[in-house]
């Protein structure tokens, strides 16, 4: 690492930092294909065109700036990147701490005389949190088919504006949505730094846990819960003939936590509808979404078995909503990046999704690195690396791009 | 009783039948001051003029139908009656039952050929259940001065009209609400009819305990509940890491009921607020609304200082929004219905409030009759009495006002 990638890695941060800030909350609220959007955009573009790099925008929007001709080398590419989006009310580190990174990587390869022998590109994808539009990694997953463009021009954000209405309001042509084998051909590999989400390193020795290797991403899984009651008066009603629905949900709440502990997996209730929601009303229909992630699939399976034998009991009914099978990351290249890093690199699986899983569902060999997070606090303005852990995230890198491309 | 008493409040019964009903859930839609209200205060209009009844609109829209000249003999009316309001998917017998029994009494006295001693009127309350502006016996309160015209006229509903709008839409002068003591000076004691919201009747000798006499209000309070989490992500972070503002709330909401059957009370939590509300977003905030009632002051603060305690323990507080202390009917009368109806009736004190509650409390000699409800279900599609126990009301009703007016 030289001292002026480092520097500019902290230019860098510092201009990001107002961006999408909430004064309120010191959270950010930067959405796809908003003001604030464009401003990260286009600053992202200035950063690439300081650096002289290539910019190339693909179907989804997602902006590719390649070191390189990328189609001299088709399917040679190296890319390092992440995304500048957030949730609302997110941290700082969650997708710009990768983007800022992987340009520092550009900066530190360049002032070590590194020639390429493989194209290099610094990629930002659009819309990876899926805030706005309610389907997360979508730039991703556009140009690799996993969503379809009918699907994607018709989602709507909280205002009911489409998302085709949106690219059509900040100048693209939402018509041209859709897979884009010709930006794909180019990524020979992927590598995309993070921020850990949890904190597994945080646990780990101080000094050889800075850095970990992804080594994929964990099942997944979002199942409905519909629990039963009989509407009643919340003054009148004996304790003894009452059915709350909502009484019966905070057992299942409590009962997920339960079933996740023992399997070792995670469960997360964070959202509820009661039906009819008065105050002096017994609740007659309590809807609960539940959200399961573990290391595999048996475990998560056997979660949802235990609380949807519980729902059974209490008369509801269990729905899955979606699931997405164990994403592992491109084994050649997790061993190279442990070989190059050092065989003490921890690895660590991830029970977070990013553009990362679907590039690895698409074909493409790729990694992740992840930067210790002490509190493992994200998707939260409390959200936090230490600088010089940052940094370290940043040397880690660029040795590895200078390994895969020098 | 005669012959011709009941089958007129059959008809009656059978008129009001359609009105506000809604076709999907079978439960009634019955708001103030909309054109389902109109319709059933015109058909309360034809019922008294049929009768040759004198209708007066008090200040806050309440119908009184005399019988007599009520002030001829101030402060000596004798009032039966109830609402025809509902709450959202209310019952068929919550409110109109009282207004109907109270109309057959009249048709049983005349039938009878009693000539009345003293004045006697059938009272429909306006908005009793406070299903569109948010505050329960609004027409009685308005005019005991309980509630200012200036809050009145500012509730708006849940578009956003304003009663003082909704008012002058009926063709009312909102410049009218107020304390209306030329009213209230008529009413000398004030009987309510109404179906049993609860099962005690249910569970008694079958043949005594078809009608109860009501002796109060049990106390009632409001408290909102706020639980604090911290944001997090709910894929990566580890149980042992997390601070689930939900989880934190389904202990209490369970806390909550073990408090109420530990002291005799009902308590229940109907409506929550979640923040962010993410499915994938660990809660960092909870509120929830508890509602507690019981048979005395002492016990309902029990349950308060237990729950009050476990949310401190989760760092979180406990806001009292309402308190409404117990409401003892009027002694004398209660007494005297006993010696009509016979000693064996059974005596039921209530956990819902009622305009009779809101009368007692203004000094106005009040009591109530309970016909049983053999599931206990109300505020519900479901809510049910048998024709034959709803006749036997008719009856007590009747004997009752021949005794006070006789």
């Amino acid at each position: 690492m030289t001292g002026r990638a480092i520097l500019e890695f902290d230019r860098m941060w510092a201009e990001l930092e107002p961006i999408g800030r909430d004064a309120s909350t010191g959270g950010y609220r930067r959405f796809a294909w908003t003001a604030e959007d464009r401003e990260l955009r286009e600053w992202f573009a200035g950063e690439c065109a300081r650096r002289g790099l290539d910019l190339v925008e693909d179907r989804a929007g997602n902006q590719w700036a390649w070191w390189g001709d990328p189609d001299a080398a088709p399917g040679r590419g190296l890319v390092l990147g992440s995304h500048l989006d957030s949730v609302p009310d997110g941290g700082a580190y969650d997708g710009p701490l990768g983007v800022l990174s992987a340009l520092a990587s550009v900066d530190a390869l360049r002032d070590k005389g590194v020639v390429p022998a493989r194209p290099v590109a610094v990629v930002n994808f659009v819309d990876e949190e899926g805030a706005r539009f309610g389907i997360a990694c979508a730039g991703s997953r556009l140009i690799t088919g996993a969503l379809t463009p009918d699907r994607a021009g018709a989602l709507r954000d909280a205002d009911g504006v489409s998302l085709a209405d949106a690219l059509h309001a900040a100048g693209r042509d939402p018509g041209r949505l859709g897979p884009d084998d010709e930006a794909l051909r180019r990524v020979g590999a992927y590598v995309e730094l993070h921020i850990e989400q949890g904190r597994a390193l945080a646990d780990l020795d101080p000094d050889t846990s800075v850095v970990a290797i992804g080594t994929g991403i964990r099942p997944h899984g979002r199942w409905r819960l519909d629990l039963p009651g009989v509407a009643n008066h919340a003054g009148t009603t004996r304790l003894e003939d009452r059915q709350d629905a909502m009484l019966a949900a905070a057992g299942v709440i409590i009962g997920a936590r339960t079933a996740a502990a023992r399997h070792c997996c995670v469960a997360t209730i964070g959202r509820l509808n009661i039906v009819p929601g008065g105050v002096n009303a017994i609740p007659s229909h309590v809807s609960a979404w539940l959200d399961a992630r573990g290391p595999d699939e048996a475990d998560v399976r056997a979660v949802i078995a235990d609380v949807s034998g519980s729902v059974a009991e209490l008369g509801g009914t269990l729905t899955q909503d979606s699931w997405t099978p164990a994403t592992a990351f491109d084994g050649g290249l997790v061993e190279r990046l442990r070989a190059v890093l050092g065989e003490t690199t921890p690895l660590l699986d991830t029970g977070a999704g990013h553009d990362a899983g679907i590039l690895a569902n698409a074909g493409v060999p790729t990694a992740m690195l992840f930067v210790r997070n002490p509190t493992g606090v994200s998707h939260s303005p409390a959200e936090f690396a230490d600088a010089a852990d940052c940094h370290r995230g940043v040397g880690a890198l660029a040795t590895v791009a200078e390994n895969l491309a020098g």
